[in-house]
Parts: C-alpha cells; structure tokens; sequence
C-alpha cells in the first residue's frame, strides 16, 4: 500500500502500516531485541505505533515529566480505551480549527507538560495555532529580506469586524479565523459585498485578514522535510478560485535557490519547522507571492509520497536516536519531584526516574509514537485538500 | 424633548424623560399619593422610572418571587451600584444577538424567575431570541390562512453548514444565525459565492436560513401597539439591497384589512405580543412577501413616535392598575417557601408576603418599572438601524 | 429484549425493536397495508421507525413545511447518509446540556420549521432548554397553589458569578448552567468554598443557582405518560448527595392525590407536555421539597420500563392518527409559498401539498418517526443517570 | 503621585503621569526636540504617552509593519476615537483570561503583525496565555536543575474533565483554565468533592490542574525587572487558603543566589521576558514550591513601586533608543510589499517606508507607547490582587 508509514532502521524487516488519513505510531518493550541489534537506535528498543486522530485520545501529564495517553479503540465493533506513554509523537493533523470540535491545543499542551519529543516540536505547532501569528514570523523575515528576495502577498490584519470599514481596491481575499482547506475563506469583489462579509465577521467574533486577490497562473508548494526539498506547481483545472478546492494538476517542478531560500527561512521560524511548506501563488503577471507557511500537518502531496513518508519516518528515528544517546551518556540527576501528590504516584517518580517518559533506560523501555494525520474537514460542497 | 417616554396616569402633571437610546422606568414609595388619587392605578402609589441598558444591570431573583436589579449608575463621573425591586419592567432592547457581548437572555430569565411583569411577555422575549424559531411560527399562520392572505416568503433553514450544499436559483439572501440591523445578512449572487458563504458559516457553528433576493419596490412594517395600529412604507434612496441600510424614505400609508391580519395574526404568538411589527417586502411585481415579526425591541419610526412613546407607557400604566387590582381582590394566600436558607432571608419572605416584588400591599409599595431601550449595534460601515 | 419499544396498532404482530440507548423510529410507505387496516390508524399506511441519536442526523426545513432528515448509519463498517422526511418525532434524547457537543437546539428549530409533529411538543422541549426558565414556571405554581399543596424547593438565581456574594447559610447545593446527570452540581458548605466556587461559575459564564442542601431521605419521582401515572421512591444506598449518584433502591409507591396535583400541574407548562416527571426530595423531617420538572427526555426506571414504552408508542399512533383524521377532513387549502426558490423546489411544493411532510394524503403516504433517546454524558467517576 | 510612570531621560524635566491601574504612554512629534539633545535617544525625538486598558483599543495592521491604533477616549464625557502609530508598546495587563470579555489575543496579533516593539516580548505574552504552557517551561527548567535547586511544585495536567477520574492524596488545588487573581481555583478536600469540582469543569470545557495543598508559612515572589531583583515574602492575615486573597503582610527579603537562580532561569523562557516574577510557596516544613512565572503583566508590589515604574520606563526608552540607532545605522533596504492594494495605501508604502511604524526616520517621526497596566477582575467576595 503506497499510503503507508514505514518506521524501521532495517528496511525491509519491519514497516508499520496505516491508512493516510490517520496514522499513529507506537514503540514498544523490545520483544524481539535483536531485530534492533547494531541498529542506529541507541541501546535494544522496539518500536511499536499507534494511530489515532485527535478526537479520539486524550491525555494526562504530570510535572515529574509523564504523559499517558488514553485511545479510544474500536476493536471488534466495541470502543476499548488503551492507555500507554509516548516517547514519541508525530503530529500530523490540525491541531486546531474554529470549526466544531477541531480544538486539540489542549492535548498538544498536555503532550508539551508530559515532555514529550514531538516532531514537528511542539512550540512550533502551538505558535501556528493562529495564522496570522505565523503571517507575522514571515513579515519579519519579508521586511530582512526585501521583496525581491521574499516576495509576501501585502495584507492586512483585523483583530475584529469594527475596523473592517474600508478597502482601497477589490477584488479581495477575506480570511476569517483560524481554519483550513478554504474554509472562512471569501472572495469579496465590491464595497457593497465586503460590509456584508463584515457584518458576518461580527458574528464570529474573531480576526480576518484581507489580501488582493492574484489573477493565479499556478499555485507554488516548496516542502522541506528534514533536509530533504521538493517543489510543486499546481494548476487549477476547474478553475474555482480557492485553488485548493476543484481539480487540478499537480507537477513536481525544480528547486531553484529561490524556492530554497523561501523554505529554509521559514522552516527558522517558532524554534524550527523539522517539517514544513510554503505556499506561493505565481500570478499571470510573472510575479510571486508566498502567502503562507505550514509545518507538519501538511497533506503529503504528488507521486513522490511514499518517499516523504519515510523521509518523515527516518526522521523520526533519528530524533529518538538522538535522544536515547543523549539520555544514555546524561549523567545521572535527580529528578524528584515533591512533594508527591501520595504513595500510588510517588512509586512511579521516586528512585527509577529514567522508568518514565523520557527518561529511557538503558534497556527493556517502552517506548510510543503517536502520529496524528488528520484529514481535511469542511463544508461538503467544497472539495478541499 | 420629543423622544420622552411619559409613564403618569394624569397627563401634564408628571411625566419621566429620558433618551431614547435607553430609557429605565422606575416607580417609587408615594411621596405624593395624592398625584393619583383618583386615577387608574389601584391604591394610592407613587411611580419612578430606571433606565438602563442590560449592561449596565444585574439580576438576582428567589423562587419567593422576589427579583433584586443591580444597576451600575455613573453619578459625577464615578461608577456606583443602586439597587432595588422592580414590579414592571420594559423591555426595549434586543435580548440577544450573536454579536459579542449581546446576549442578555440570562437576565430575562432571572426576571422571569423573579415573576416581574414584563412588556413584552417575558416569555415572547426569550422564544424571539433565535429568529428562525419565530419564523417556525408565521409558518404555521401561512399554513392556516393561505398565501393569498398571509403571503410569507419562501426560506429554507439549515442548522449548520453542512447542509449548505445547493440552491436551485440566485440570487439569495444568507441570514446567518440570531442578529440585528443587517448584521449576519449576505446578498449571494451565484453557487461559487454559495461555497464561499457556506465554509464562513462553518466558523461561525450556528443556523443559517435562505430566501430569494426580492427585487423590491418598497418595504413595509405594520405595527400594533396595544390596539393602535400604523403602517409605514420605507423606499430605498442608497439603493443598498439591505433596506435598512443606508437613506431611505419613510411614509405612512393607510392601514388595511390585509396588514390588519397580518399583524394580528402574528401578535398572537408565544402567548401574544403587546407590542410588535411585521415586517414585508413589496416586489416590483406588485407582490407581498412577509419576512418577519418582530416584539418589544423594535425600533419606533416615523413622525408619530412621540404618540408610540405614549400609547407604550399607557399600555405599561393599564397592566399594572390590572395586576393591583388584582393583587388587591386576591384572598391572601401562603406564600411561604421552605426550607429558608437562612434567618437574613427568612425575613424577607416570611410574615409579609406582600412586601416582595410582585405581591403589592394595600399602600406604600416599592414599584418600579424598567425599560430597556437598546440600541442596534453593528460594523461601522453599516449604517443600521 | 425488554428494552424494546413497540410501536404498533397490532400488538404481537408488529415490533420494532432497538437498544434502550438510543431509539429512532420511522414510519414508512404502506407495503403491508392490511396489516394496518381496521385498525386506528386513519387510511392505510405502514409505519417505519428510525433510530438516532442527534449528533447522528441533520436536518434541513422549508417554509412549505417540509422537512428532510439526513441521518448517518453505519452499515457493514462504512458510514452511510440515509434521507427522509419525518411525519412524526418522538424525542427522548436531551437537547442541550452546556458540556461540549451537547447543543442541538438548532435541530429542535429545524424541526419546528419543517411543522413536524413531535412528542413532547417541540415548543416545551426548546422552552426546557434552560432550567432556571422552567424552574420559574413552578415558581409560578407554587404561588398559585400554596406551599402547603405544592412544597417547592426554595432556590436563588444568579445570571452569572457576579452577584454570587453572600449566602444566607450552609450546606448549599449549587447548580451551574444547564446539564444533566449531577454535571455542573456542587454541594458547598462554608462560604470560603462558596467563593471559590463562585470563581469557577466566573470561568463558565453561565448562570446559576442555589438552594439549601436537603438532609435527605428518598428521592420522589411521580411521572405521567399520557394519562399514565406512577410514583416512584428511590432510596441512595452509597450516601453520595448526589442521589443520582451510586447506588440506589428503587421502589414504586403509591400514587397520591397529592403526587397527582404536582405532575398535573407541571404537566401544564409550555403548553403542555405529553410525557414528564416531578422530581421531589422527601427531608428526614418529613417534608418534601419539589425541585424540578423533566420533559420526554427522562430515562425510564423500574420495572415497568416495558410498560412505559408502550404507553410512549401508543401515544404517538394515537397522535399520528388524530392528525391524520384531521388531515383527511380539512377542506383543500392553498399553501403555495412565493416565490419558489427555482424549478428544483417548485415541484415539491407546488400542485402537491399534501406529498410533502405534514400534508397527509389519504394514503400511500411517507410517514417518519424520529427517536431520539440518548444516554447521560459525564465524567467518568460519576455513575450518573 | 507615587503611582505614576516617568517615561524621560531627563529625570526631573520630564514626567507622564497616570493612574496606576490602566497607563498608556505615547511618544509624539518632537515638538521640544531640544529637551532631548544630547539624551541617549538616537537623534531628536519627543515622546508622547498614551495609556488604555485593551478593552479601549483596537488595532489594524498591515504586512508592510504598519500598525493603527484606535483608542476610544473619553473626553467631556463624550467618546471620542484617537488614531496613532505606536512605535513601542508596555503591556501590563493579562493579555487573556478565560471570564468573559477578557480575551485580547487578537490585539497581541496585531501588534506583532504590526512589527510593533514590546516589553515584554509580544511572543512571550503569545506563549503566557496558557498557564500550563507556562508551566511546562518550568518542567523543563526543573528537569535541567533538579529539585534542590528548583523545587517545582508537583502538578498535574487535564486537557478537559474527562480524566479527571482519581487522586492518591487530599487536599489539592485545583486550577480550572487561564484565568488570575484566584479566579478558577478551588481547594478540594476529599474525594466527592472532586468529583463534583470535575462536573463542574465538564461545563468550563477546558483543561485542569491539580496540585497537594501546601500547608504554607509564606508566599514567595521574586520578581526581575531587566536587571533589578526584588525579593518579597508574604504572609497571610485573614488565613484565606488564596493567599493573594484577604489581607496580607508583604516584606521585602534578601535576595539569594538560590532566588536569583530561580528567576534568572525563568527569565529565560519563551524567548527572554524582560520583566518577570517567580511565584513559590514556603511551607511550614521549610520548604519551597516554585508554582508560577508571570511577565509583565504582574503587579508592583510593596514599598518599591515607584522605584520599578522607574526601572520600566528606562527600560522602555533605552529599547527604544536601542531600536533608533539600529535603524539609523541599517542600510536602506527595499521593503515594498508587493502588490498594493489601490492608490490609498500605495502611497504609505512605496517610496518612504522609514516613516512607517518601525522604520524610524532620523528626525521628526511620529513614537507612541502604549502601556496597559489592567487591573485584576474577578467576582466580588474575592479581594484579589
């Protein structure tokens, strides 16, 4: 199945399957040791994954550095609840929406205080909980860099409705809210048109931005995943103006140091994207505009997917690699939390700190991944991605 | 000044002013019981008038049926809280609105729990906080009377947006959830635009409805307050496809059968309308199209709005000569509620029911009416009313 | 399986059968019409029952009352949208709880709009969607009825945290927004914890109220289906105050005069309601203490669930017939709403009235009956019911 | 007035005075340039203040880093809006809080998308705005230095109610959301108790923390402003469990290298905070519990206000100074932000781009700082600070 994961140091031997649309992954006590023997993995580990989407885990942390996480299982037509602390977690689902039911910034909160390794980190993904935070970061790097070199779409920012008095030209773009795959996302062609998009924005008492709207000949993708770039062109068949939504074609096309220069400054952004994009938006006129950055949620894209998957997976590894060696020549510091909150946790923090979390033992540790790949969500008609 | 409400049953004599913005109605110990000997109003009472708008007051109400106003009054430029008990309250303001800040719904209750006599019922109050609720009821009218006689427009209701998948024809007109002068409502021109509005409902997670865009000549209002009835007839000059937005013309027109049913009809939902509107569009085609009714917060209009204020505070003075009457041929009754959670209340409702709120003693009762009279809020640009 | 519900004019015959959990019923075009003929039913139809829990369906209502439920089945593993138009609901499901997920007033509306028949009446259901609002409708009881025949509860409240100052005295219970199933209920026993739960009511921003902790020695419930009365008594056996809470005895008891006056009476609000209970505390000092209404929402509980079920699905046969037979008899009415929204809906509404929902055509008809029966949410160490 | 801030590098000449709850300060065209020849101000510049509360403010900005601030002010008892462009801001009030009304994340957006300088870091105000965010910064800190040298308090994290389930040991402090001033915080003594606290939390929809109950001798707070420490201990009076409730002693104490530890790392979070406290508690067993960092938002306490007043306006003027001679020494580079939405806001930013927001030209430029300084909200009983 070209969709799935594959998270393995020995190719071949092991690969963990899932769906697209969600997968998680777990790392488990080393039952089968050797499999990992002279493995890059420091120390004997097994590796198990779980899967799962937001909605359906939740998450109980405590200072001394744990994290347990709960799943809801459907097993044999019945919801069991599995619980098990990850030392690892890939996140790749929205963690928040203003949509219904789309807020997990509890849980990547929860995952942050249980100190959980997380890819991307979990500070980059809580800082692009708001689009016009991370809009923000690229005006910075727009105003360091010049327009010639980092061409950023002109846009405004309104904190509410009440400033939405006037626009100097139309057509415009009017971004509502936090949301994704177009949604909030209103193409405004008159005065007359854009009061009445402010006098819902009062409804749904949140920000919006506005931006002229480009007159696209394709839309630009650079993704960065580690270390590894690739760029795309994708160019609206159906000819709708979310470019996103309708058909389209999707074509890989060259890194130019350009493109290269786009990404690698914006993967810098919130303490560094280990996964990311930018977005551009090549207008008729030949002219670029990057409109937007998005880290590990990002929908894997074109023929190369299986390749980013495990371009992610490696990654993965390697990260815990890294951690477990480090843990392992850490010397050995006393993490005991006080006062305990009773006897039933204190066996948990007291005396064999490297037991829990992210402190990894020598041997024997289970260890967890959990991936969340969350699928787009939206109003039926509109066909996003 | 014009806009004065005047609450006296002896006309000339006294009368309460105020803006019209918010006007609070307050009737106090008789100081000069004389002033009404005579009068209408049951026993001798002397009347003050509050005004405030829901903002500015607090509830808190018993199941003894006692209801204690909190209101936050600036005297000399600095914030003080004056208490007291009202025994009539006027609701001029619009008890919710989904814009931020406007929902007040949970003061109507707590008068409500308090048994304060309310015009407008109370109880049409909170059934008119969400339109599409309201409108469920011209509905029913339609059903019974025809669209020859009760020609209500076609709407559809969605709950959310999920549903928002297709129209049969455009343009139409998007209201989106429960708002007030304009706000929430979208004029959509075409299915692409449809998409749009539809993924912006999806942030605001409530009901929408739909209606085709009348071309329209004119718009009427017909309202009846108590049993005086007038109908205006509004024409656009700005040329906004929001009518009540922008400059327009306002005229009476003569009152016919036709518009007599209408509003009659309608003043009988949720247990009747002392006060209300309907409110219509004439089409150029020389049709009607019924659209709303709407209660006690409608805003007064036109040349007679000094004739309105008065046959308003009439109306307010007749229903509580009625209830004091009332109270005063009343066998006395236990009213005692148990358990009492305290001696400091206990006093309160034991021994004297009458004292409280709506039990009106023979004389020298504390009364006080309360009028609401809000404002519309809304975007800047939005010239409402 | 016990927990059925039987809705059928033959009893034997015809059953259909489903989890006490949630229960959907739906009445279909006539395929074995004999099966019905002679029987109560006006005309020849067959009767086809959906089941649902809210969040699983959608609604989407016309002004031509007509009103389409798009409901999400799981078939063989795969989520499925099944459409049809409801003759006829039967709610037993909450409609709103202020936890997250639990609003579903906007179906309620929806509902109302497309004029679908409902037990209880849709207008008692949205008018229960507030506690305090239905409590203020004993209030009014009470006062009409005396505390001597109609023992209520003495309870205070407050609009918001705001005026949540001082109590009278201790132990009290208080009851933060509207939920069911002991959430949002604490039991505070000193004023330094009524101010700290006063803070927390701040966080909620809803409303709240309080009343005197009954030293408790049952719990008295007298509920009325139709014209089916019965008492029960329920004894807590752990000693949580939550008496909902833990275990608990359950006997029925006799029916009283006085229990008969209580759910009467309460029967009467919001226009009235088919199905309800009375739910009472009975102090250790002998005295009783009303303390809240329920709707067609309330749980079944003792032996005679059976029974109760039946009473419930007779009453709706006999609902759908009546309005059948009044349907049948009623002159041709003109009900052509203006103007169609496009050729689409013309045909739906046009020439045909009687195809759609509530039009019932003297046979061969699409009749729906919807039940929403849903089970208490909460948090996990509250075994409520 | 002690309470007043002095924003000037010419101490004595210069002085801006406000009320201490809510400050705004502005820095306007030079008309006295010479007031500030040969100050550290690079180049000639006159400071003009402006004070407000977030609630009197609104923002537009543009991606080219300008950034409007309309402040509504109340001048002869009638409102007026002020427009400007400030070139610093002082934030001392809580950016959020989950009560009502309190949530202007939205303005901290825009200032950062504005390119607004801010004490503190407007990512770090971004980053405060979820206590246990915060708080998982101190983990890690805990996790580095161990419990001897940073004794955190041991806590727990509950994204939301549902795991909620359990305790080892009583009493605990429970903090529901984000919310100060003791707002939210509930002592729970037992087991029941708890489960009623998390019902209630199922209403807040938010997440939890727990932590034991400190039997506590004193509060601690260390407190950093740039490179000033103050050290406070305070010791409650009236013996409310909310030490910050009630009446207190407050002393200021040695500081020791173990406090300056604490607060030097804490300094360090979310990008460096400029001005910080560290909050512990000392219990009766002599020892202490770290439990809070707060930035500039915290209260001045004690003798020393004006002295720290002193010490923020200087840090203020020496960023800003900073900042100038920054600018003035950067080469001139193209910022045009492509394309222009119209005539209108082409000329604000094609050809001059210095005399925008953070572009400071040499001379004559138009400086604001806003500064503001809220108050502590919360329900009445609660004498917070």
């Amino acid at each position: 199945m070209a969709n799935d994961f594959h998270f393995t140091s020995d190719p071949g031997k092991r690969r963990i399957k899932g769906p697209t649309g969600v997968i998680s992954i777990q790392i488990r006590k080393a039952k089968k040791a050797k499999l990992f023997r002279g493995k890059k993995l420091h120390g004997d580990y097994d590796i198990k994954v779980e899967q799962a989407e937001f909605n359906e885990i939740n998450v109980v942390a405590h200072a001394n550095r744990t994290c347990n996480v709960n799943m809801q299982v459907l097993r044999n037509g019945t919801k069991v609840m599995r619980s098990f602390k990850p030392d690892f977690v890939l996140i790749r689902q929205h963690a928040f929406s203003m949509t219904q039911n789309e807020d997990f910034r509890n849980l990547i909160i929860g995952l942050q205080y249980g100190g959980v390794q997380c890819i991307n980190s979990l500070e980059s993904i809580y800082n692009l909980c708001d689009k016009p935070w991370a809009f923000a970061q690229l005006i910075n790097t727009h105003r360091k860099l010049g327009s010639e070199k980092f061409p950023l779409i002109e846009q405004t920012f309104y904190p509410n409705y009440k400033e939405m008095v006037s626009m100097p030209s139309f057509p415009v773009v009017v971004k509502i809210g936090h949301a994704h795959s177009g949604i909030g996302k209103v193409k405004v062609d008159n005065h007359s048109k854009f009061q009445d998009i402010a006098s819902v924005v009062a409804l749904t008492q949140t920000y919006t931005t506005t931006e002229p709207l480009i007159d696209s000949k394709y839309d630009i993708r650079i993704q960065k995943i580690g270390t590894d770039y690739k760029a795309y062109m994708r160019t609206s068949i159906s000819g709708n103006w979310k470019t996103n939504t309708g058909s389209a074609m999707l074509e890989q096309v060259a890194m130019t140091d350009r493109y290269k220069l786009w990404v690698d400054t914006c993967s810098e952004i919130f303490g560094g994207l280990d996964i990311c994009a930018v977005k551009a938006i090549h207008g008729k006129d030949g002219r670029d505009f990057i409109t937007e950055v998005v880290g590990s949620s990002m929908p894997l894209v074109g023929e190369h997917q299986a390749e980013d998957r495990q371009l992610i997976a490696d990654m993965v590894l390697a990260a815990m690699n890294q951690s477990a060696e480090k843990e392992a020549n850490a010397p050995q510091r006393p993490t005991t939390i006080q006062p305990s909150q009773g006897a039933g946790q204190k066996g948990e923090i007291v005396g064999e700190p490297t037991k829990n979390g992210a402190g990894h033992p020598p041997q024997g540790c289970l260890q967890y991944i959990l991936d969340c790949n969350g699928v787009a969500v939206g109003p039926k008609p509109v066909q996003a991605n």
